[in-house]
């Protein structure tokens, strides 16, 4: 947040503001309260792509009809490990939730559980459904496909949504594992960042539709919402020199877990249009799971090893330019602790957008 | 293989082979079926790094005491959906084998099953086991740890392994998905091919002890074997720019599920020495799991939908200088039908390895 105007916004102040924005477009007091905790959790964590600069995206979601506020969600098929979801087109945060629970508890009475969701929404960070599962002793996975934004090896078309992976772990004197990443270089949020402050993006992250790199961060934004041509390279770069197979097979491995074991939509058919171009619902899909710790080992015992493990890659020798090796989610958890004390930097032009959330449905704007 | 002096050997007769000598050095041989299967699977798929060139590497093994050719395996935890084994430090490929089928009868029975083992040993290819997943209706997952030879994100020293991430799922009328990765940006067989035919290895591949690229493939083995500065860059490459810290988290989420879940060795503790600078047994973890397809959708469809997805992603428009996108698996199914009918073009120099282990034992050469 360096150099970029912002308020200091205490967190639990821009819960409420959320909850009741999404209670005046019809979303349900307890899903609402679901949606501004994850949002503000993402802030409070550091990951502002993810955080209350997207609830006018969700906003826009319900007015446009892809995402219903109040949805008739059912379960499909059930047994006592797994569930096949439908989330009746609502938004994504509450249906993670419900399912991410569901695997949980499937895990903590069967060493196991895994709840796959069809016809979902956008959920915000993808790790605040796998950490749910870190209270009751449990190794939390959380999947999600994704609007396509990401080409293949050797494409230049978007096929794949940057899909990610979260994998949370628990640990006994450390923080928590938490990793949660997109499968592509960059998170597609990450450039709508760069184009807010009008700054260039490297040129190993994203190409055109002749396979030329683009730096200009409006540019690419404006192909990533045509989806006709160019994208984000995937986790690994242009090629296979570096690996950028990889990343796009990961991108494939989570669009198999989510969009086809669930019988939702995948790839470039996410987020279609009627024939009026009207949007439909996005018909995204989910895959949440969960082990029991104890059923393979002592969880104390775990715990430990988990600690010993991140701190013996924390200790170990650096470049010569870093004094710091940071593990997944410590980064995060530092914020988390500055920010719950001195409150969430919010940057300007993100105020205004709330502030014009608040106006149109005449909530009174106190932030 | 193009350049390379080879001669082309029947796949069978290589298997053939292979049993004779990891029977000659006490292996069960129901065991070294298996052993040999997975090794000579590896050069029909085109993995050449995988292949009959390591046999003298699981020879060795034994010989050191790293892997016992006939271990006492133990089943230490059991539900209906988990196992914990003990491998006992037996050959990797075996344990894995069996691991495996223990997880999909489990995921057959009850949805989902996992296996995790402790005390193996290294396993040959992970695609193997996942693809045990495939003719049951199911999805499989296998991820293993392995010897040190990544570095950490802002580290120099290696820490962890390239734990690879295995998924297969299946298909209708396609050759199945069968994604099987590294997390570093190369897999550490790579850098022995390069070396063995003394060819220059790329400057983003890995980093010595003050952070500069190596190119020489012959010196990065060395820093390999030695285990003590330096070593190959997580998926991503150097530093956080285009994510090489998610393959080192990647890499850290494979080493929570094998070296942690299972309570096995992890990071740089793996390969551990006695004090008289003996080698013990190697301690590596794995972890394998499926998932029953049709406990969340039919089989049909989701066969169907992957089939739809495969050819969606190869039939979108590619870069100018290539004219062809190809799916995780689909090389590897390209060498098999070829390999299978003309022979696997084996290196004069792994010719040679194979000859000597046949001379030191007494077997026939006949290849």
């Amino acid at each position: 947040m360096k150099n970029i105007a912002h308020i200091l916004v205490n967190h639990e102040a821009l819960i409420d503001f959320c909850i009741q924005i999404l209670i005046q477009h019809g979303v349900l007091n307890a899903d609402a309260e679901i949606v501004a905790d994850v949002l503000v959790t993402a802030d409070l964590r550091g990951i502002e792509s993810h955080g209350v600069a997207s609830l006018a995206r969700y906003i826009d979601d319900i007015k446009k009809g892809i995402a219903i506020p109040k949805p008739h969600t059912k379960i499909i098929y059930e047994t006592p490990v797994t569930l096949l979801l439908d989330g009746g087109a609502g938004l994504g945060h509450p249906n993670a939730h419900r399912a991410m629970l569901i695997a949980v508890e499937k895990a903590v009475q069967m060493g196991a559980g895994f709840v796959s969701v069809r016809n979902s929404n956008h959920f915000g960070i993808a790790g605040y459904y796998a950490m749910l599962a870190l209270d009751r002793d449990c190794i939390g996975i959380a999947l999600t496909n994704s609007i396509s934004a990401v080409v293949p090896t050797f494409g230049v078309k978007a096929m794949l949504g940057t899909n990610p992976i979260a994998l949370a772990a628990p640990t006994h004197h450390e923080q928590p594992f938490v990793l949660d990443m997109a499968t592509s270089v960059v998170a597609a949020g990450r450039i709508g960042i760069y184009k807010q402050r009008n700054q260039s993006i490297p040129p190993n992250w994203s190409i055109d539709e002749s396979a030329n790199s683009i730096t200009d961060s409006e540019y690419l934004s404006h192909l990533l919402l045509e989806r006709k041509a160019g994208g984000l390279l995937p986790l690994g770069g242009l090629g296979e020199n570096a690996g950028g197979h990889k990343g796009f097979g990961l991108g494939l491995m989570v669009e198999t877990m989510c969009g086809i074991l669930s019988g939702s939509a995948y790839a470039d058919l996410l987020y279609p249009q009627a024939n009026d171009g009207h949007a439909l619902p996005s018909g995204i899909g989910q895959f949440f799971g969960a082990w029991k710790i104890n059923c393979f080992r002592p969880e104390a015992d775990f715990k430990d090893a988990m600690d010993d493990l991140l701190r013996r890659i924390r200790n170990s020798p650096k470049v010569p330019s870093k004094n710091r090796i940071y593990t997944p989610g410590e980064k995060e958890y530092e914020a988390l602790e500055q920010r719950s004390q001195i409150g969430i930097p919010v940057p300007m032009p993100v105020i205004d957008k709330l502030r014009s959330l608040a106006e149109e449905v005449g909530v009174t704007f106190t932030i």
